[in-house]
């Protein structure tokens, strides 16, 4: 007999209801409880907007949680635990818990603090992860660029680590991948510009939303205000090869 | 009217049928031409195979290209050229055609040669490309570990890339995504034991195939022959943090 309900954490892509993998849909299909982060009580979720968007029927129990914006930690411990003591209530009466995550629940998402958080207070809580498609991977799609090909090296970091970062992997990676450009837009441009690779950058703003912003001419950005969920794809054509060691290679390079 | 045909970059996801997306099942649904990757042309091609398992009815029309796994760079221009020239007549004849990749057609795929190739011999084809869940996502899900939380950073590279650029990136790298391993995977377990991070490391082979294998002991594949499709998933607890830059500062680094 099942006791306890199951946690799922259910990835839906990045804003375009069709990129809903088929198993993500199906869960969303079984009147389970669902569950979606918010930043604060009166923001929208833009998990629940795909969902809605997606003309999926709103089950009988649904119930927003409260992931907050802030690199706070006494803050952020209290909300977990607040919305983790929701989920558990609902698990603890036998019912399946379904997380709601734009993009993929398993990269820079709210499900693994939650999932943590109430796997801590119930260590044999069941957790069930329907992987999705991440925005970058949508957004490559979106621009027809390939993200990477054969040999190609990525790096995929939060703008925040700042330029002398960004200028570092310039050496050993064809592509990055700049995740909440937004307080950093202006200084990324300089620095694109002065290493001559700046046409090589596209912008994506909420890849596969209706409001979809794509903007090859990243430099008639500079200086204006862009949403948080916006990304940089950078290619970089300059990168030295060569040291790549292929794949039939016989000898040990260290020990 | 329409005269030309759309050529598709349709995704599959890694091997899980339920990791189709429903826009790319519904693409397969309208009788349009079907071609696919294989390495020759007595192998198995793995994208057909999913959609095979998927219960996917076979169109009309359908065809397999050869895509050799070779780094001789006259063969492969040779064989994508052929690719390409097959794929141009269904195009020239008004007929869509939709090219089956595994994981995400932006990714590391075939895909970007082949409409590379068929758009230099006819620049006016267009491509629609529909993004998929890349096999390392669905490996994170599977092992229930988050690729990467709030500021972490992530490198994707082929492993073949030797260790000295490996153990380089665990500098700046909460998580490494190591593709193809086989030839290195030694190499790596040694490289991994020394640095004590061994048992932050994942081994997952064809993820959400039926032939799918997830090792959390990656010690106990020394000296064992791993398919292609296998990776590595390390987290690095260690990194020194500290560079970051949250998003709200007001100065520019370097100009």
């Amino acid at each position: 007999m099942k006791t306890k309900g199951c946690l799922y954490g259910i990835s839906l892509g990045p804003g375009d209801p069709g990129l809903i993998t088929r198993k993500a849909w199906e869960c969303l299909q079984q009147n389970a409880v669902w569950t979606y982060p918010k930043r604060n009580k009166k923001s929208d979720s833009y998990a629940f907007n795909i969902a809605m968007r997606a003309g999926l029927e709103l089950p009988t129990e649904h119930q927003a949680l409260i992931f907050p914006m802030t690199h706070d930690e006494s803050k952020l411990a209290k909300h977990w635990l607040a919305s983790a003591q929701t989920v558990l209530e609902y698990l603890q009466q036998g019912k399946d818990v379904m997380f709601l995550v734009e993009g993929d629940a398993s990269t820079y998402s709210t499900f693994g603090h939650l999932a943590r958080t109430v796997q801590s207070l119930d260590e044999d809580v069941e957790l069930n992860i329907i992987a999705g498609v991440p925005s970058f991977h949508a957004a490559a799609a979106r621009i027809q660029t390939p993200i990477a090909e054969v040999d190609d090296t990525i790096a995929i970091i939060p703008a925040g680590y700042g330029l002398t970062m960004i200028e570092n992997l310039l050496k050993n990676f064809d592509v990055l991948v700049l995740l909440k450009v937004k307080p950093l837009l202006n200084d990324i441009i300089d620095l694109l510009k002065q290493k001559n690779i700046l046409q090589h950058a596209s912008f994506i703003e909420k890849a596969g939303a209706p409001e979809e912003r794509v903007v090859d001419d990243v430099a008639s950005l500079y200086g204006e205000k862009v949403n948080y969920l916006s990304l940089l794809l950078i290619k970089n054509p300059d990168r030295v090869r060569g040291e790549m060691i292929r794949g039939c290679r016989k000898k040990t390079v260290s020990e």
